[in-house]
């Protein structure tokens, strides 16, 4: 290139620069190992409890009572209904369960609930459980939300009820089987910890002042339990074993000493001589992603990415084969004609389960009903989120976004987090892990292993915070969680491979034994 | 230059050519005369109608009486309450006034009124009214909104109800002066053709089928008049030669076989595979405008809009010293610290009455409640307007909007046009307009004349259409137009500079004949 040539290129370049979302790219995921990660090399767990086992087969009248006692209890953390009441029930069931110490903790919100059964063993194993619920439309229910009645259904015969299995039917199927070791063997395997939340369909806003109280004592755990119906309707099992994070904020535009309508919508024809709030909105939405609206341009946003590593390459290449078969029919059930780019297998798996997010969950501003009212509102909201993949955090994404948008001239536009944790993820060599697997093993039902979920939840307070692996796992099957009609199935039809009650508390019994066991 | 940094150029412009948006420019609009239009110089109407005045003074009850009668007939065209009977109030007032042909107008909605005095007048006038209203909100009203109470108010005694001063009011007045003239002189010194609708107050989207059925009849007309308080609460008069138009749509993406959720809302965390129609909407939006929103990108947009004329200028320049004292109140009074980029005076007023528009009235999608709900909308949708100015149309304007939208590769963002017309505009030399200035000029009240509004009305009927100059006129205050306590002064306080009832009524006798006598 000659001189004439460099300056005029120099000249060029701040015009080309505002084109840098041209230059955005989605992060590239590489995988470097053909080796695949097969569940059915960990030994199945070889121990056998016949008198517990029996002891439960003999108390499921019992059992099921408890399960419904709990499903009548409403406790709906969204309209405060019933949180006191079920706090309390929960505390009082794990003192009666043997636990010397059973609390409510206080918190900014709902109060959560501590429980330590001290059994003296080597081993404690720390029980995440929740006991709110989803609100319910109770018009909408073929048998009564806090009825809890057993129904018929072409699964079975099934406990119906708002929290029928998220998650107050496996939670307490979990305490049946602790209370069926103590009542056959007088202790159990390992202690038990508790950590109770009533507000994890809030988003869990205080759960971190639970972890606070107890902190020194919750790392004395080799592990998190949440008892969990992990089986799918046709009797797979599935395992995760991390969950991305997420930030969650409104972007808000509103008239100010900058311009645009302060006080109250004006009429429409001012847009001439006024800026429009809403306008600044859409601008400054616009400069955070593509044109697509699917790589961010927010400059340094994937920078944090880290590439899958060994272990979980290994584990994405063992579920590809499952994944790829999987996914026209979730694209069937999503009502989704294409993924992004027509995107498919392993393509589709790597950004799934590997790549961050930015999503708009809502907008609104000015006039929204029939016809038209020409107007120039003043103020334009819109409610995004962002799922976060290890090693990004809530704080640092909302940093970048801050910067990109001041240095994009939106300093006019507001961010309000609402709520925001960071990702979660356990090794599958964690012996709480490895336990779970044997115990599925035993049962023939090799579970699938995911590195982690789509979804988000802030177990980051037990793998990054106590540094402990954490596992939700359990037999059983129910669905309906956020819906009406919620249900989980208790004595399957014959020839299922669904576990029933029995076969769910038998499990637990399992795996608390199993974990006693492995080195 | 030399060849290689020329060819350098060439390589560079398709990467530097995406940001054309920089590049877009607000049409400069040129002032290349100092000369200003002065109302004064129209010489003031000299005739005087004594015998008729001494009516209108002697049959203020009965008159008054009138204009009750219309506010306490409903007439709320958005929720057709009260439509059929006020139409055919209104015809039978036609009637009775002596026209000799008074009819509805069925249209594809709430009905029309034509009506025609024949005078055997060599001129005639075609007055345009609307009947209908906007809808109340009894609970905020002080007097009930049908109740048309006399009530006392610091600007004197007020007529209060919906349509009091928009349009039920000043439109019963000029039938009120009309029937004056009839009851004292026998005939109108023109004849008078009436082109009413009942769909105002939504756009009049069916007032052309009106103007259809009697074209050939209206255009024999000289001019249109509408019957118009056009004082200020300090008696200041306005008169407007010209309107803007509008083009209303709304905008939508939706999820289809290019991709996103087609059937309801899909959980947050799949954005990661799936588009976001609400990302799209949002890009689509983006891309039409500068990023403070204040240029539309729009390639073409503005080709359309026509430099001033000279008259218009003479106009524009005759208002500007009182439009630079006038501009700090409007913002005030608008809750606006800055007009755009902190222009003022003349910037605003070339602004304000030249140039387009293009404004977002509202948006809408997913989830707008408390919290957070992280879900993925298969839906997102916007109403936008553009007002339009000489020479745009709506369909040019929508089709340009549409060929930049596909240029950009918004092919799945949906166009839904609402409703549109074009601008309209007067000549201040039109027999009608100098008759009106004229009759103004009579009672001491010079108007203001500003070449157009920056408010919208489908008057392109009657000067684009029909070819007739068109002025909206007559003495009077009113105010609440689309609000609650609507008001119209009836008795001014001593030393008010207002016309009341009476003077009102004086106002359009005059006008009938000053119309009669100019050449």
């Amino acid at each position: 290139m000659n001189r004439a040539a460099r300056i005029l290129l120099l000249l060029l370049l701040p015009a080309v620069q505002p084109s840098s979302r041209l230059a955005a790219q989605r992060p590239k995921v590489e995988i470097t190992t053909t080796d695949a990660f097969d569940a059915r090399t960990i030994p199945p767990y070889r121990g056998t409890h016949p008198d517990v086992y029996a002891y439960i087969d003999g108390h499921q009248a019992e059992h099921l009572a408890h399960l419904q006692r709990w499903l009548r209890q409403p406790s709906v953390s969204a309209q405060n209904q019933g949180i006191a009441q079920m706090a309390e029930l929960v505390r009082g069931d794990l003192r009666a369960l043997g636990c010397r110490e059973s609390e409510l903790v206080p918190t900014a919100g709902h109060p959560g609930v501590f429980a330590y059964c001290d059994e003296g063993a080597p081993k404690t194993l720390l029980i995440y459980m929740m006991y709110d619920v989803q609100p319910v439309e109770p018009s909408e229910w073929r048998s009564p939300p806090f009825e809890a009645a057993v129904v018929d259904h072409e699964l079975g015969r099934v406990l119906m009820g708002r929290g029928a299995t998220n998650q107050k039917g496996p939670q307490r199927a979990f305490l049946n089987a602790v209370a069926a070791i103590r009542a056959v063997k007088g202790k159990l395997p390992v202690n038990l910890l508790f950590a109770v939340e009533g507000e994890e369909e809030l988003g869990s806003p205080n759960y971190p002042q639970v972890i606070d109280k107890y902190e020194a004592r919750f790392r004395t755990a080799s592990g998190v339990f949440f008892p969990f119906n992990a089986q799918s309707a046709n009797g797979d099992v599935a395992m995760f074993l991390g969950v991305k994070g997420i930030v969650s904020f409104e972007l808000e535009a509103r008239g100010g000493p900058q311009g645009g309508p302060t006080r109250a919508e004006i009429h429409g024809s001012y847009k001439a001589i006024t800026d429009s709030p809403v306008l600044r909105l859409v601008q400054a939405m616009a400069s955070l992603t593509s044109k697509d609206g699917n790589t961010i341009t927010v400059p340094g946003y994937y920078d944090r990415i880290r590439q899958p590593t060994v272990e979980e390459q290994r584990l994405l290449n063992g579920l590809l084969p499952a994944w790829t078969a999987h996914e026209p029919g979730l694209r069937q059930a999503m009502g989704v004609e294409q993924w992004i780019g027509g995107m498919q297998g392993r393509a589709t798996q790597l950004e799934y389960l590997f790549n961050t997010t930015l999503n708009i969950d809502g907008m609104w501003a000015g006039y929204t009903g029939p016809g038209m009212k020409t107007i120039l509102p003043h103020v334009a909201t819109a409610k995004l989120d962002s799922r976060l993949v290890p090693d990004q955090t809530p704080d640092e994404a909302l940093r970048l976004i801050r910067t990109h948008l001041d240095a994009q001239g939106f300093r006019d536009v507001a961010i309000r987090k609402l709520s925001g944790y960071p990702p979660a993820q356990s090794s599958v060599e964690a012996p709480l892990v490895r336990a779970a697997i044997g115990v599925f093993n035993k049962a023939g039902l090799t579970p699938s292993v995911a590195p982690r979920l789509a979804g988000s939840a802030p177990y980051y307070v037990f793998t990054e915070r106590l540094k402990l692996p954490m596992v939700a796992a359990g037999l059983g099957y129910g669905t309906g969680a956020h819906a009406p009609n919620e249900f989980m199935v208790i004595e399957p039809r014959a020839g299922s491979r669904l576990a029933g009650l029995a076969g769910i508390e038998k499990f637990y019994v399992d795996l608390l034994y199993a974990l006693a066991e492995v080195r």
